[in-house]
């Protein structure tokens, strides 16, 4: 497993990648489906050897305004599709961090998110149809641009975050919605995540439903202080950005003085301009930069736990940190309970990061959450599913496995795990210590 | 087949519902697991005999308003749920029209929808956690109180909408949202089917995003034309109810002024206090009691097109009723393409009903819909599932069923058909006869 490819095909079209699959599965040889690469866990990384197939070029795109839906190739980059949409006063609402280079086919690959969750769901909640080649090089068409349907069974959401282990996504039918025309936007700090907490729970039970709930703990905000507004309370604990949409200016901006009240920070700034609002974003976003321009290394990681435990996470997050001597600084979606903590480490620390991420694992297990909450298993994660989804569940995966892929082809060794759990995982992945070294992959942090 | 079972049993615990499971398994006998018996397709209908399991004892409930979501037995009666949740401030949104005797069971069993599905989708979008029994008896823990998860194959996605027959589920976690405080709702009426559509499309790419958008046709009309406001322009041929939802209620009767603008209608009336805003929605619900308290039959079907299809679809219905002189009565979920045509025949006309539900099907399909958007295939639609799925996916949900249920011991004989789909479909039905004469089935009309 060195994830060293025979060799790359580049299809441009559905019949194209199934004479691809087709040849590959009378040779009998593992073919891995691959959209932008700018996915966090190694997912397109073709630990079975064989051939990678790019749907790059599957890049038709057609927004469908009088049935308020988009039909996209794999190979589509989700920013494209967004901007398409709003020409036509329409929104295609998840929004990864790498949504400037990442590909539908990754995102339904993975199921990706980002950070309008909260209010508009996942990417599976808007695929109606797609197009997949199976394993055996057969097409596959499922669904159409129908927003509701109640007939058979879902076979489609299989597909979604199956990562390319189950079948090759080829083109996806998307629900599009209204584009909300405004947009105001907030920082409120805390002295601790508790309070930050607290203010959530308060705002949501009262109505109120923001388009964004962003989080950045102390460490994080220690990356980005310069970006905050000046005079703004120092010292803070934890910083949401906040954010409300809607299809009148005026009222977003009584909406969101609404919100900043409920959530009571101990300091809050609302946007007054629109450059303003880009100088909040800028401040979530420059925390990838900073980190990038370090001269340590960092370690992005992706977990998912019910809102209510984020205060124990973060705290779990700190201990762990203290105990190491490591820094893990935190960003995250808050209104999902999805936390990106990101281990920074020096050359001389690289032996922990392994062990720093499989406790991470396990707390986020413990406290009901998830290992991965928006980037998939890939490669990285694969050996903790076990962990979290039980020898049950597992065992069904691996039934749906045999039964679309039989001989193993599709995306080898990914999502049902090989190997038992354990802190070492980290240094069987190909590419581990490269990775330390791309700044590519460093690029796309923080979704 | 003549759905009679031999014994009914009510287990009280997941454990008890698995113990079932184990002796039904044991014995070679079929189950089918029952909700309310709500539904219009005959879901529930024990067409192999057997065991039948009613889950209503499955009646717990917890609304945990700290993580946003609740946790019901599959027997909980979905609006209890509601209730329960608007009390602590927070919305379950998927509305089917039976809300107040359906329940969470068998909405998951059959993926329910209803009214607010074009800004707040359909059951499969708030499962996030569930407990399946297994055809062998074991128990699968799915997911849990978690937002957002992209790790590993989307299991619970299989279960939800597979009326039963790949598991029994015995109780969900559901997302909740916060519940908007404020509504504010309208009648727009229109002179043709097409200039309704052209409304809709404006209204929505304009920004606008409403929380209801209710169809009712000429015919639909004309049934409940005593309902609707004194004055009102006579000889509409649609009728829009929308509806527009918020934190604030100035806001939203300020919104619902620029959707009634924008969707220009007619003729058009905005409810200016709750009891005008009750007696809209009383105009929409009374077209179930017309057909019930009328001397002549009625049989409500079920499907979807893209939106964009639905003025052909209703000139279909015409046509259709025109042919073969009964009359066809459109009521619908008009941002989802979701249309209820109600076909209203004498007895005499009974021999028409099976050749015209199946045109609706034809047409529904044809026009690239579905001939279930929100009620499942049940007993009823079963037969035409390869037509609208076609013989490869079929081949894949055969593989499912297989997979999950060796034996086909759960629900037998539904989702995947077992008889070619013929105009005659109606009159192999169990309790066709009976159901004309049921209150029961009537009253659920109009989902």
């Amino acid at each position: 497993m060195d994830g060293s490819p025979l060799l790359a095909v580049r299809p441009a079209s559905t019949d194209e990648v199934a004479a691809v699959v087709r040849a590959c599965a009378a040779a009998g040889v593992p073919i891995t489906a691959r959209g932008a690469g700018s996915g966090l866990v190694g997912g397109p990384v073709p630990l079975g050897g064989g051939v990678v197939l790019s749907l790059d070029r599957l890049d038709h795109l057609e927004i469908d305004t009088a049935n308020l839906c988009a039909v996209a190739g794999a190979g589509v980059v989700t920013g494209r599709l967004q901007e398409a949409a709003a020409a036509e006063g329409l929104m295609y609402p998840p929004d990864p961090a790498s949504v400037d280079i990442c590909t539908i086919g990754g995102n339904v690959a993975c199921n990706s998110g980002g950070m309008s969750c909260l209010k508009y769901g996942v990417t599976a909640d808007y695929v109606t149809g797609m197009t997949v080649v199976l394993a055996d090089g057969s097409v596959l068409e499922l669904g159409g641009k129908l927003r509701k349907r109640a007939s058979g069974y879902r076979l489609m959401s299989l597909f979604i975050g199956s990562e390319g282990t189950l079948g090759i996504v080829t083109d996806v039918t998307l629900k599009l919605v209204p584009r909300p025309r405004s947009r105001s936007t907030a920082l409120v700090g805390y002295r601790s995540i508790e309070d930050a907490a607290e203010g959530v729970r308060r705002l949501l039970v009262s109505g109120h439903f923001p388009s964004a709930l962003e989080l950045m703990d102390a460490n994080a905000l220690r990356l980005v202080a310069q970006e905050l507004p000046s005079g703004f309370e120092p010292g803070l604990a934890a910083l949401l950005i906040v954010e409300q949409d809607g299809s009148d200016q005026q009222q977003v901006v009584g909406q969101l003085a609404e919100i900043v009240e409920l959530l009571a920070g101990a300091d809050n700034r609302v946007a007054q301009s629109e450059a303003e609002r880009e100088g909040i974003w800028r401040a979530r976003r420059r925390f990838g930069h900073v980190l990038i321009a370090m001269r340590k290394n960092f370690f992005a990681e992706d977990v998912a736990v019910p809102i209510s435990q984020i205060p124990e996470m973060t705290r779990r997050f700190t201990a762990l940190a203290d105990r190491l001597g490591i820094t893990i600084a935190t960003v995250g979606h808050m209104g999902d309970g999805n936390l990106h903590p990101t281990i920074v480490f020096s050359d001389e620390q690289r032996n922990l990061v392994g062990p720093a991420a499989a406790q991470i694992f396990r707390d986020a297990l413990e406290l009901g959450g998830s290992i991965s909450a928006e980037h998939g298993l890939g490669a990285l994660k694969r050996d903790y599913a076990e962990l979290e989804h039980g020898a049950r569940a597992l065992d069904v995966m691996r039934g749906l496995k045999s039964m679309f892929d039989p001989r193993g082809l599709l995306n080898p060794h990914k999502v049902c795990p090989e190997s038992p759990a354990d802190d070492g995982f980290l240094e069987r992945q190909p590419g581990w210590g490269a990775k330390l070294a791309s700044g590519r992959d460093r690029s796309e942090l923080g979704a």
